[in-house]
């Protein structure tokens, strides 16, 4: 049974790997997660019924969705379930309860995929064995291994019903990258009634076979889209009747990087895009800034945001131009509940895995904190852990790739962690 | 024949509208301006016989060039001349001896169109009469009509030889959009041996069936391209480790426009498009500008070009990243000589417009001043006029229109003064 | 009698040079001029009699204002006047009625010095001969002069009263320097009642023995003194607890000299002092900006001064610190009238200067212009002229003097004028 | 004897801080403590003999220099001493040679003053009781009491020298304010033989009768002091002609403060002044900044320094100016020895002092760190310990003061700390 698991797995996997879906529009992906928990006899919860639509953030526009609507249908989606998905609102909660008392035991899944486009190389397995992305966009973080191994856990907590207690829940989020969807879940409530909760991560630079039960050190960040509007004008002709939205972002990216150091931890400031003006001879009136905060801790983050919020304001001021910022995405900080570490380092012990119980070297940005901390906050327990994996190339790079053996093994630690959990 | 005449030119005129090329890529216009000239018996030079390569400024890569070939080719090229500009050296001259004594007068036509998407409004002639751009660009500053109004001019020379003493020569420049092309023309030696030059442009804010003799107050310019290259780095992990392209364009957009002002006259700075970076949590590794500067004289523009090369330099130096500072356009000063425009003006009040001998308030550039001074520094006489015309939107506007009943009257004025000049 | 009168100018002026006195702290000179007009027979308007206190810029603090009093006490002021003089209000305009009928002819005086310390070079005239200023201050800008050609001028006048119809006003004005005081005086409706206003300057580069007889292209001017105001913090411990000044001061100095250059002509900005900060480890708190704007027009330097207050109100919203602006002087443009500048000249012709009528090359500032502007608004006519003299040194250079035969020409051409006024 | 050791030390401490003196012109002081360990039979060691000349930083010049020598001489410096000081070469280090087998102690003492203006208060004790500073100086860190408490430990371990084996070398620097003198002492091999080394510091927010064995967590730093050098020219008339150098220390300052944070820790910038500019219509020929830069390791604060420099190199380069970097301070990184911090607490639960092993939290600078470094690489242990006291007010306040039942604690805990490591 076990070797068919497997193969299911790799097949899961390689077709998410092949239709990769961004965030908020992972219809196609959503359709075949709630298709095969509901024939596995799980309860479904979908689109706004678990996400609230006022806490999305940067999600595409109407015309994005709507086209990719057609795209999902054109590959393979699940037509009974679209219509749940088709505003770009894509969760997808499974709910088995064993109607034995008992916790409740959530799992979070994220399925979305990143503008990268995939490696042609001949060495890159994925073209080798025939699954590289059908578009341009890749799995390059590794959540189409996260989707399939949420899949094979379903499976097993399926067939193995009566020895499970209280309730597991299978959290299928959108949009994690750039940490835009999981507030909007744990704003409908998705975590509360949740005692415990396990979010998990393929690779991250942990080697293969080896287990981290409590990935700490997230860096809380609030990702900002700032647009600065004025006036063009012709710049030999009438340098003055411009209002020049370049020289109030460029004054905007010099003193955003001079915000402050914090005594109390470490921070970070990036304009990672400026994109500004419409022509050599032309007084710029449009610049467009992606931007990302960070800090130690969400207070750290605050001081970040709010320091870039009052120069954006006042580089607009200067030149009089008018400005626009969005909050694109943000994460808070968040650290594992030691208890539950244990449990799950207990568990990747059984199986032979290498395992520490905790890791705060991290430098990224997660919005499974969000969930992690209206857990904790409750009462309950929740961590994060991390399964290693061997990778062709560095997360987020176009060669990117995980030993499929570690499918197998993500799936057995985490429904170890569901049977030892609701037998306390 | 006036109106056969006029007939040609109109049809000159809509089909070189409809097939507009960019600068240094006008092998298909060039091809019939050639193979026209050869048929009304002038000599021709062609491409690098008129063009230094070394002095053509911004000019289109190889890939770009070639691609455009495969397009000339398919939309009426005519292929016999079609080597001759292949490498994008596409300037043609046409010689017409009389073999009497006599003065060179020399013509210039500009032949190159805009990177803009022609309107597809309804009430936009081009549009209506079906002669609307067949591409993504446009001819949207009367390039079109230059060209035709050239060829007749060419004709009229050619059907009355014997009215005509010394040499006739017409200039068909490339790239005049961005001030590339004429300088190419001028350091091959194309007006070493002219006496009197005349350039001259539709529209440009004068009134229909009105004329200007003499257009000064052209402003000396230089177009660069600057690119800022440093290193990328993830803006959470390792801040430290990115050489911030985007900090140097944004120190160097900021100091650009605090050059000092000149006491000596006008000048202008402007930045007008800035890109730069890869993506939100990536230290930016790249800014590319697109950016001008001009001067009322040619030295006030050397004072701009000087220090904003030292503040590219600085800026750099400031992040630790490389630059590059491109050439991709310049022009200089220059004056019209009142001999000269005494004798269009001549030509143009004999057929009834209404006429000025010059204009001083210009803001634009102009490369056609590189073949005015250049004639004016070894004795001769230059000059650029302006033929009036009701315009259905302002130069460089996708709804750029002009009177086609300009067209004849340009050419009379033009073929008058060839009378008059050769005949002193 | 014109022997005696030469000496008494040399007398006046270079006692005025030894006792040198700032702008609205020109007390012992002011007693001084009341009391030499009251004895010629003028009737005295003194102090806030002739100033709107309101308008004044740049006026001294009533700390600096009193301890003068005491140092003009002590070097010679004319007790009984300094009651009308002691808050800093340090005009004094002569009025002589002729009681015929006839216009209202003004001639305006500067008196004010400036804060450089004179040199003590032996090749210094003033130092030879024991003139040299007698504290810090200098008359490096000629206004010693201008106080004693004013007076003498009122010498000649009241001696020569029958050949004068109308009225005489000789205006002297305080705190020219910065052009901080002439507003107040138009303002009090000074000129409210003049046809001829006539301004006058020494040097200024005109050679000796030449004149100007309208002396334009005065700039439109305003001097602001900002001050940002933050929180320090100790730079180690606590970077993030500061409000720092320096950056906001950086931004604005950075952004102030990028406004954008005007079509409409010349402007210019300048930030001539900058100093914040109080110790290397000190977050600034305070940052003192000195700066200017100017333009060809008023319309121009209005612009110029509203972009920069936007500027530098952004500029501390950006790093939240507070911000004030004060207007410490002010200058439009203005022009001479043609018809009394010609009047002016056949003045100077008839005794031997050499004369031109107008320059309009000037690149400084001037609050006469006030004058100059009010009067010709209400329909009189108004000049500023320049008697030419050769300069030791610079205008505000430590080793500026003049040569002392041009008090009594000034003198003459400026009587000369007065007769020919009053008689048309 | 206790009591009379309290009294001579209370006398000493009040008679340096009446006469506080900057660093490097410590001659008044100097001189006191070198006729006092002179007379307590140490050997002595005196300016350039323990100072490497190359390696001060931030040393006045010889003009403040000279000027103070007469001042120390008028205030009762000993005049056989002064010829060792006269050039600004301070330290005194005597030696005391048990001529017994032991090791080499080392105490080292800071001796320098503050450029503050002490308080006049009623309630500033110093004022109350006449000891207050006579001139524009001020003891506010409390080296007064530390060089009182260095000659206390010369007298205890003079009067105890049979208790003592080995050596014990009692090290007065000059100039720690600023972290100028100590790298010149090293450099000079004052302890190359020193086996053991404690530096020690008054108050700095640790309770009285408190003692901290080993206050480590000092970020290495450097301090600069930056100039800017370009032209002057009248910014209304020939704004071209100057070379602004206030510009280019805006783009200094903004650059500055947006060097990246580093992923290894905490850095810190700061310029804590900025004076530019002589005069509002000038264009501005200089701009001085003092600055400072920190890291919590010294490759943090290399990295900062050496991205400074880059700046200010580009920042110059852009606005064409000259540039001069001085390093006038320097600190490194140090930690404690745990050995040898226990010995001191020891030391001090001894006397019942409440004591603490080790503090990691200071954020300021001590060039203490460059003995602690070389004495801990040799092999040696090095310590920098802190007794506690009330304070008046912070360090660096013109209300400083400290308790001076202090003295006498300190001295017992140094004393017994030598009895104890000689006799290990």
């Amino acid at each position: 049974m076990m070797e068919q698991l497997q193969n299911q797995l790799i097949d899961w996997r390689r077709d998410f790997h092949k239709y990769p879906e961004l965030g908020f529009l992972e219809m196609r992906t959503a359709s075949i997660v709630a298709d095969t928990l509901e024939k596995l006899g799980f309860d479904l919860l979908l689109g706004k019924e678990v996400m609230e639509p006022t806490s999305c953030m940067g999600k595409p526009g109407a015309d994005d969705t709507r086209s990719h609507i057609e795209w999902a249908r054109a590959n393979g989606a699940i037509e009974k379930y679209i219509p749940h998905f088709e505003d770009g609102f894509t969760a997808v909660v499974g709910v088995l309860d064993s109607n034995t008392p008992g916790p409740t035991v959530a799992y979070r899944v994220d399925m979305d995929a990143l503008p990268i486009y995939e490696s042609e190389s001949d060495d890159h397995l994925p073209n080798q064995e025939g699954f590289r992305s059908s578009n341009n966009n890749m799995h390059a973080c590794g959540h189409d291994v996260h989707t399939a191994v949420g899949l094979g856990l379903a499976r097993l907590i399926s067939e193995n019903k009566e020895n499970i207690r209280g309730r597991i829940k299978l959290i299928f989020q959108p949009a994690e990258e750039g940490a835009r969807g999981a507030k909007s879940m744990v704003d409908a409530g998705v975590v509360d009634d949740v005692d415990y909760f396990i979010a998990s991560h393929i690779g991250l630079g942990v080697h293969f076979n080896h287990f981290v039960a409590s990935n700490n050190g997230f860096l809380a960040s609030s990702k900002l889209d700032v647009k600065f509007t004025g006036d063009s004008s012709h710049a030999g002709g009438h340098p003055e009747e411009g209002k020049n939205a370049m020289l109030a972002a460029a004054a905007a990216v010099s003193n955003l990087h001079s915000i402050p150091r914090h005594a109390d931890g470490a921070t970070r400031i990036n304009v990672g895009e400026l994109h500004s003006g419409s022509g050599r001879n032309i007084i710029p009136d449009t610049a467009e800034l992606k931007m990302e905060l960070r800090g130690e801790t969400t207070v750290l983050n605050e001081y970040m945001k709010n320091y870039a919020e009052e120069i954006i304001k006042g580089a607009a001021l200067m030149h009089q131009v008018d400005y626009e910022i969005d909050l694109v995405g943000e994460a808070i900080e968040a650290k594992g509940s030691p208890e539950l570490a244990e449990i799950l380092k207990e568990s990747a012990d059984n199986i032979g895995l290498t395992s520490i119980l905790e890791d705060n070297s991290a430098a990224g940005s997660e919005d499974a904190t969000y969930f992690i901390d209206t857990v904790q906050k409750r009462g309950g327990y929740a961590t994060y852990c991390v399964f290693g994996t061997e990778l062709a190339a560095g997360h987020h790079n176009e060669r990117f790739d995980t030993h499929e053996d570690s499918l197998m093994t993500s799936v057995q630690v985490l429904f170890d962690s569901a049977k030892a959990l609701t037998h306390e």
